[in-house]
């Protein structure tokens, strides 16, 4: 199953990072302005700083898009690059899609089939019918918005219905109909632990993608005491621009791989 | 404002009527396969044929990503074709997205900027704090997804809030706080009548885009009846499959659009 991927890696390097390859061309250095393919070159350099302590990438593929065609061609490098010589770590598109199910075989096509990603992240709003397409792919992973890491996600994810807050509804459908291939995550951030402690116990060992981390500020402890499951993982802790854009992107991995174990030994 | 530019074309030509671009490349009449950029040539005739009952025009980018970067760029160059020829029919990028604040920037310069549509379809699922930088785009319209034509959606979009559905906290807040620019629309699928209704009175004069017509069931007379605004109008009505791959897409787009006339007079 491709889920085992990620933890058969998470647990060979003992890490469960993610690096998101949030690859703003306003804030890449300089030096790599000048290259042909400035996106995929500083990807390049930040896989090759950062892939010893990393068991997932996660582009957000609205950095690409920002560039056009061109950003989605070296979008199209990148993944290659990795397959290349990084075929064992994970891969997460962060492309938030869902549409009606004919429609949605479009971004399976050019997710999944075209650029190659093991795994895209996905609204749940339409349905479990219309997000068909995405669950027959036992091949792939479709990862599910539950309880975003910002501070809006309050304004429709916190209301009430019938006694519990619509994230936790969210949690109940797709860790429960949705998941009978077993290829489903949800995404749960790092600034929620208290809600991403009720989701654990909904869905099982089901994995997170746990962004909020660093920059958001979310703390690692806290999701590792609330989130990890039963085999002490299950969760996909990313960081984006806290290491990508910093002075030392290969120290920065490694800290924040490293304080991952002390609690992954933890639990 | 942008959205007057609609409401001036759909004036003018009398029609509220918007054909769906989804150019699937397997459902493309084959004479198109052999040339360099096949979507590119299908939109352009397509256009030829429709544009003067047309009012807006709606690619879904699904279509277009499945093809990589090439789609992007035959996406450009369909946008830049209609941007040259008929620059009075509006635009909407079909795209549902919607991320965290600071990572919208790329999907607005992709859609707004590089691309130059007037509109864009969202998930407002993230909240308002994480729209903002569409809500403050005031040269563009941001058109938020209430409720879908899918059967699926009901799975979440039915769910009852403190003694309503979730679809009218969404109309009710869009509607609100979120339209002070007057800038926002709300997707409201045409095989959803009744709830078309309720919105209508939620809003009051917002335009709705309507998918749902045509392939998927809806009624233009139901639609007309429950979804006009004050205006008699307030509708973008969208058709995709049924005009662009019929034998005849003119004699199809005439026929909708006299169809959705017939029922503006009545109005």
């Amino acid at each position: 199953m491709i889920i085992d991927r990620y933890n058969e890696r998470a647990r060979n390097i003992n890490s469960l990072l993610c690096v998101g390859l949030d690859s703003d061309i306003k804030k890449i250095p300089k030096k790599f302005l000048d290259l042909k393919f400035p996106q995929f070159e500083f990807n390049k350099y930040i896989i090759e700083e950062t892939h010893e302590y990393t068991s997932a990438y996660k582009p957000n593929v609205a950095f690409y898009e920002a560039q056009g065609d061109q950003g989605i061609k070296e979008l199209k490098m990148t993944i290659d690059y990795l397959e290349e010589f990084y075929p064992d770590i994970f891969t997460i598109l962060d492309a938030k899609r869902g549409d009606i199910g004919n429609t949605n075989n479009g971004y399976i096509e050019f997710v999944y089939d075209w650029l190659n990603f093991d795994a895209i992240t996905l609204y749940p709003y339409l349905g479990q019918e219309a997000m068909q397409p995405f669950l027959d792919r036992t091949d792939k992973v479709a990862i599910f918005l539950c309880r975003t890491s910002n501070p809006g996600a309050k304004d429709f994810q916190d209301l009430e219905v019938a006694g519990k807050p619509f994230w936790q509804i969210v949690a109940e459908k797709i860790g429960g109909d949705w998941n009978k291939n077993n290829n489903c995550m949800l995404v749960v951030g790092a600034t929620y632990p208290e809600e991403m402690k009720k989701i654990r116990e909904i869905v099982g060992d089901m994995t997170f993608l746990v962004p909020g981390i660093g920059a958001q500020g979310g703390s690692v402890e806290e999701v590792m005491k609330n989130g990890a499951n039963s085999d002490g993982r299950g969760l996909i802790i990313n960081s984006s621009r806290g290491i990508i854009f910093s002075e030392n992107p290969r120290e920065e991995a490694q800290k924040l791989c490293e304080e991952i174990r002390e609690y992954t030994l933890l639990s």
